[in-house]
């Protein structure tokens, strides 16, 4: 990771200051320039647009094993969720999603993370706290205090990293499924 | 409980058919008639009208000992809630909260059950089994799989017995808080 340039404007190229809550969610912020991939160096964008592309989503979540899901089912998720982040580099002029995460949330107490996801070539490199981090600031722009989400076992020492508890005084997760 | 009318409409006091999933929820449905309280017979009445006396709401809230809230972001919680459940009952032509729950979603695969609240005086008599069930329901409708909250170690085995399962294969529910 050459050069770390969280939330610089991307046709300005100017760091985002106090007022970069206020900037515009349509457009992609350059997140990291010259990140090492491949032998390359690519630029990383983060957005926070709803605007998805609902196949490049479901390909990313392919590519860490999930089930398909309706696209119908996908884009009434991302409308009804509080917040997506995506992350995405480009090259050559196109733009390919290589993580995402979303939150569900009442607006104002309560929040909870869902499909985390960062595409395995990706993996290990700093995205997914980048992705977090953002979703927990953006949450916390809107006086959302409590944040929740589902770990899985083989990532609930990533989330212990990042300040998230497991349990605290007692109090599980809990789970109901059709049967 | 003296008569189990799960449903029932109220005006017309005839039983909700199939269709009872298009009932009108501004309007009250009796739930439980000649319910016993105090030596005397009330009527209970379910209703997933979201416009709530937040005053009333915090009132119950308080019997149970939480924290007080203020009532702005009570109102925004309860708008972005996908629903809410209220209990109360009827007497001399005043209507009284005795419980309450509501649910955030995406509105398609994910929900969240907050805020689970019944009066201490109608503790232990089925209305807590009711509130989840008909939670259960109303996201089921919506075709919502996978429901989720965050249980009080008292009251874990409460929603086991209504099937909840905590930390289905070893997956966690994680907080994280402002520090």
């Amino acid at each position: 990771m050459a050069f770390w340039k969280l939330f610089w404007n991307k046709t300005k190229f100017l760091p985002i200051n106090q007022d970069s809550n206020k900037y515009d969610c349509k457009k992609n912020s350059l997140l990291i320039q010259d990140f090492d991939y491949k032998n390359q160096k690519i630029n990383i964008f983060l957005s926070k647009d709803k605007n998805i592309d609902l196949y490049e989503l479901e390909e990313l979540c392919d590519t860490v094993g999930w089930v398909r899901r309706p696209l119908k089912k996908v884009k009434i998720a991302i409308e009804h969720s509080f917040l997506t982040i995506s992350l995405s580099y480009e090259k050559d002029n196109k733009k390919k999603l290589i993580a995402f995460a979303r939150a569900t949330s009442d607006n104002t107490f309560n929040a909870t993370i869902w499909d985390v996801v960062v595409h395995p070539e990706f993996q290990g490199k700093g995205l997914g706290k980048i992705l977090i981090n953002e979703a927990i600031k953006q949450l916390r722009y809107a006086d959302i205090n409590t944040i929740t989400l589902f770990a899985d076992p083989q990532v609930l020492s990533f989330y212990k990293h990042l300040g998230f508890i497991s349990d605290p005084d007692g109090v599980k997760g809990m789970f109901w499924y059709p049967h």
